[in-house]
């Protein structure tokens, strides 16, 4: 059998490596650092275009090393094997002397593993968090990550606009949930939910009607949903679908390793009033703040844009949730689903050109359920952030 | 609207949660705790029969309080309501003073968490691995988690007995693998592979058939494939299912918040000579370790046995894969899909009533593809280990 990873570890072009490299030295020397070491996969999948077993150091002139474990068989320059951390430690310190402080992925990395490394990298070095140095990095994306996006995105709407065909009358949210999963997984999704945080679990998204929608979950997500099982208590819960509720349909975007985030509304028959008054607020909402979002902007400012726009169309009592009101309006995103910049109120981050965002001004009615559009935008270097998830963003007849 | 959350946040039984909590007390003090604080969804989950955002904090004294962050309107006893872990402080230090040593989950929760957990507990405080503390009692489940594990193998198996229904000739092992997925859904699976330790990711499950069961992959699984995407570099590639070549089916068995762990080989046509003797082999080491497995049996002599199976039959080449050889033959599970004891080489795990183990004596065969069997069993106080992933354990025929 011929081995299809006798190839290069390394699969970014080199100038593409190069820009992410340039961003990551440049956010290490702000933060005082002289290298990161990253072993996490979201990190190492940036810094390669692929997951394998080891690390990634790269240091504040620039060089990068290689630490692999598994598959032993990549080929490529400055790669070292090691069959544990502690084979790395000869060649960080022969590539940086002194007494130097390395940025380990606290945020993303077990305290043992930490742990671990600060020993491996000896009593002359201190470690500092650089997770904040990869997140910074990975906030503003290269053309080729908007390109990635983009492409998840197309697949996306196309799997979202053909819902109606797969919806049939008499489904509970779970059913309609299960066909869409199909549906997405046979237009290529990977299904894979990656997520920053230790405690964030979801499978692949949430179908959400009815009562169920005003169910608050435990996680961090903009909207609940009790779940099947107290063990995962998030989105679907056997809800019949019934005519004139809305569905809202919020589910995986990973076709490419880059993630978009893309809800749409669904109803059987004819929505109620109030429920089409509300999704073309979340529209509106959108719209608006994709138009304010430019390099420069605070992003907290675009949150108080929609929280005016809610207010004035007093729809507040139902913004974000009704029982449990989420405490943001976006977030960033890319090969995780929860990313810099924020939307929340109060976010210190400033839009640059580069950064992707999700915008999901949510609406919990009681009697009614969840309504709303989310899209993935890209804030461009001049004019309104680009959508990438484009479809019909009204309410969407599922017969 | 009615929230479903307006109930007890302890889901257990009181007699259910004092075993689970002697356990964790009787270790705690073997390991010279004074009590253990966890937060992470598998632990939380095995503490109170439910996921919610907060933590645990279990005292050697037997006393259990809650901290619960949200969803906030989980009624019970002992539940202080947190924002964040700075206001557990007064709490611990009022149910143990002095200088206790709290063990933290130091194996599942990233550094910079554990290190402000560290500080909230104050100076007075030393912290200690709290994740052996639990591995130790997760891994001898009570009469009620073999129950909920039993159910999921029940309805695993049912699903695998159906899969000849849901293959069409001329599908890949992506396309069979989706419609497997849906199946799987459609029988209540969660979906959710829950897994301990930071780098291992899966979606659902794996199918493999032909030359990619031999690509080699990053995780620590069984078995490798390349997959969909370098994004996640496991499982299904989309290499068509061929006649005579063997298809191993190893998905998701998560039907109750506890898993199972199956694998089962189908082949379209004929399966060649050797991969119906590598089949046999599999099954007749899981059987033979199944009678092995008794209280007090040392795991390494488990794996040692099909060792000594797998030479006297010749098949050493093909043991555990042929470019890369995984390194154990059977695990642990029950909320995650790696718990203790491990079938392997190195593993100090001693038997006890009440593990759970998989076992998956799997072969990569050059030319043939993947083939074996994995059931998941329960160790008795006396007798044979018992299976719980009971169907045919013959390659299966598709067609």
């Amino acid at each position: 059998m011929q081995s299809k990873l006798e190839e290069n570890l390394q699969l970014l072009p080199a100038d593409e490596l190069a820009r992410r490299v340039a961003k990551v030295t440049s956010h290490m020397r702000d933060l005082g650092m002289d290298a990161v070491l990253a072993g996490d996969n979201a990190n190492l999948y940036y810094l390669t275009g692929r997951v394998f077993c080891g690390y990634v150091f790269v240091a504040a002139d620039g060089r990068v090393m290689y630490f692999l474990r598994r598959p032993s068989e990549l080929k490529g320059d400055n790669i070292h094997l090691i069959r544990k951390p502690e084979d790395m430690a000869p060649h960080i310190a022969g590539a940086i002397g002194g007494a130097p402080t390395v940025g380990l992925m606290m945020d993303d990395t077990p305290y043992s593993l930490i742990a671990r490394l600060q020993k491996m990298l000896g009593d002359g070095a201190s470690i500092a968090n650089g997770s904040q140095v990869m997140r910074l990095a990975r906030a503003v994306k290269t053309k080729l990550e908007i390109e990635m996006m983009a492409a998840s995105g197309v697949r996306q709407a196309s799997v979202y606009r053909e819902l109606p065909r797969v919806y049939e009358p008499g489904m509970t949210d779970l059913e309609f949930q299960f066909e869409i999963e199909r549906e997405l997984r046979r237009a290529g999704c990977l299904g894979q939910f990656r997520l920053s945080g230790p405690e964030l679990e979801i499978f692949m998204g949430n179908v959400l009607t009815g009562e169920n929608a005003d169910n608050p979950s435990p996680y961090d997500f903009a909207m609940g949903g009790a779940g099947m099982d107290p063990s995962l208590p998030v989105g679907a819960d056997g809800t019949l679908i019934k005519p004139g509720k809305p569905v809202m349909v919020d589910m995986n975007g990973n076709f490419t390793g880059y993630m978009t985030d893309m809800t749409r509304t669904y109803v059987a028959g004819e929505a109620p009033e109030i429920a089409v008054r509300a999704n073309r607020l979340s529209a509106d909402i959108c719209r608006a703040i994709s138009e304010a979002a430019r390099p420069g902007v605070e992003c907290k400012a675009l949150y108080e844009l929609a929280v005016r726009m809610v207010e004035e169309a007093g729809m507040a009592d139902y913004f974000m949730g009704h029982s449990y009101h989420a405490g943001f309006v976006g977030h960033g995103i890319g090969i995780t689903v929860n990313e810099m910049p924020v939307l929340a109120p109060r976010s210190r981050d400033v839009l640059e050109a580069g950064n992707t965002y999700a915008c999901e001004p949510k609406f919990v009615i009681p009697g009614v359920g969840a309504v709303g559009v989310e899209n993935t935008y890209v804030v461009e270097a001049e004019g309104p952030a680009h959508c990438i998830t484009v479809l019909d963003e009204n309410i969407i007849p599922l017969l």
